[in-house]
């Protein structure tokens, strides 16, 4: 990223660009076109609907924690019909919830989280694409996948997935900036008829002009350096591998939670990109992340909304190995110690061993 | 940049934020919140028309160059009634057509260029927001600065200027991914009544989150690391020195240029950002631009529109000096000389020299 900055109206950063978007294809399995966009993972959501859907659509949200809501919210700004399925924040949908509202009403889209940040609870992909497919063949399937893509598997193409995003400083392992969003043959059918105003997230112009190695507007070129670094380091280790890397990481994570006698808010389907840890009544989960922040050097992140002060997310996405889990699960043994919460010592790092031994490649 | 990145939603981050934000306020020349968005320039652009203004607007664009036409694209993108004033590339606009057509229309705003960066020509925004003030003081006077703020004057609080807009690889130094917009509380009055739809790019949600030191969405915390660090540098040289050195610049690339036999596509009002120098009908464009890439590694870039192979613009915008001018007409001289134009060699230099003496600081 510190390289010299090249224009990104040049041939040389058209060749870097093309390295990019064709990295990209590998990381969402996919043969479709992946658009970088210049903006948050937020940018693709909004973009997703306002170049996909139509004012008269009616979308089916699945709304389990901030990021489903923020699907209902961009949906209701845009005038479009939205209906919800509330879940409990850290639970996954039961898929065949989607299945009796697909029977019973017509929607344009279906839209979840294949992995919801606010929560660290994974709603199931696939299963969710199959039941669309089996009920409303022509409903789009639109996965948020900003910090599910890469570390969990997340097959477009085989899936049938028809909206797929990511964002560059999840799996990516880059600072924020950029977000990724790859889209199916038939849901660039709909941005014909769409009868939404865009234009800075025309995803149409933004196609044309990526095929042919150039963004639609002012690219951040720095970024995408290390875009082509970050892409480079991920095909090197592999897919499969970074993937089990990750499971064997929130496995370790959860199995240390619960040997130090705390509790998990994601019980059944978690995400392999963050553990979010439920601390009981007796504990502040403030306190424990600012120990871990004050005495170790060490940031996690508390909870949102009426989950804030319950529990502490945990993140290992990205740039993340044994070492960086064992160090933070030592840390949060020596902090819950020194508050006065009872349990073995080391108990936390001998589950987390046991399990990294075990699902480790 | 290269610092460990801070979490954008941590106290320490927030400190940050609010140094580049307060920043940002002397650059602009205002006391009104400026507020820093993660997209490319064109993302302030789409948000000035989606937030202050509405469907039913009548706008007045002023259309000279690439950028002229852009406002008038998005206007028209979000289904605004939208009036231009065709001006040929390269001159600046006459601000009493501006007056005549106040006199006889009425506009929700005034949209402009204070640097046109597709011909170099500045309009006169002083001027024109004075017009305004005077036909139609409740019009919005909207400027895109995005190549001017910095480096020439754009007095928004002095001038009366409602929307203000920049970005991080023009004056600030960056690469690019930052865009700045600055309003007044009028423009933001507007916000309330608008009917237009916008969600990643709902500015009254930014404006309120960064109040607080945060962006809506996930910020882009490399790039604002180094613009707190731009921001020193900027406020340690002082803005007057910073203008007055590209006006220094500015001047001394337009005397080589003619020293040399070339033309100079705005002759009236240059921007000093850019110097967009013609070549005449005997001389490729093109040609002199492979050279000076090939032959000296220095970029500069060709025309936009019809003006392709024509002209070839010179950027001397941010972190540029006499140095870096005159290695550039050195080059130039040289790339002239193999393509076998004739003129005095080192009679670009020596022009530069000249203004480069009596107008540095």
């Amino acid at each position: 990223m510190s390289d010299c900055q090249i224009h990104h109206r040049s041939n040389e950063f058209k060749e870097i660009f093309k390295t990019a978007s064709e990295g990209l294809r590998g990381i969402f399995e996919t043969r479709q076109d992946c658009l970088i966009i210049a903006g948050s993972g937020t940018a693709t959501m909004d973009a997703t609907v306002s170049n996909f859907f139509s004012s008269s659509d009616r979308m089916l949200v699945v709304r389990g924690g901030k990021f489903g809501e923020r699907w209902a919210e961009i949906g209701e700004a845009y005038g479009l019909d939205v209906d919800a399925i509330d879940v409990e924040w850290g639970r996954a949908v039961d898929p065949e919830i989607i299945r009796t509202r697909l029977k019973n009403n017509s929607y344009a889209g279906v839209f979840f989280q294949a992995s919801e940040t606010s929560t660290g609870a994974s709603h199931s992909t696939e299963t969710i694409a199959r039941i669309v497919k089996e009920e409303q063949p022509e409903t789009l399937v639109v996965v948020d996948g900003i910090t599910a893509v890469g570390c969990m598997p997340v097959r477009t193409d085989a899936w049938g997935l028809d909206i797929v995003l990511s964002g560059s400083q999840k799996a990516f392992m880059l600072p924020p900036g950029l977000a990724f969003l790859t889209a199916s043959d038939r849901a660039w059918d709909r941005t014909k008829s769409s009868d939404l105003p865009k234009y800075y997230l025309n995803l149409s112009i933004e196609r044309k002009k990526q095929q042919g190695g150039q963004t639609a507007w002012t690219t951040p070129t720095a970024l995408v350096l290390g875009l082509v670094k970050a892409l480079e380091m991920m095909h090197q280790e592999g897919l499969d591998h970074i993937q089990q890397r990750h499971h064997a990481l929130s496995e370790a994570c959860r199995a240390a939670a619960q040997a130090v006698g705390l509790g998990l808010l994601a019980q059944d389907a978690p995400s392999r990109a963050l553990t979010a840890i439920h601390c009981g009544d007796g504990l502040d989960a403030g306190a424990i992340i600012k120990g871990l922040r004050e005495d170790f050097g060490i940031r996690v992140a508390g909870g949102q909304e009426h989950l804030k002060g319950r529990i502490l997310r945990i993140g290992h996405l990205g740039w993340v190995d044994d070492g960086d889990i064992l160090r933070t699960i030592s840390a949060m043994e020596r902090v819950l110690s020194n508050i006065g919460h009872s349990f073995d010592c080391g108990a936390g790092l001998q589950a987390a061993e046991e399990k990294l031994r075990e699902l480790s490649l």
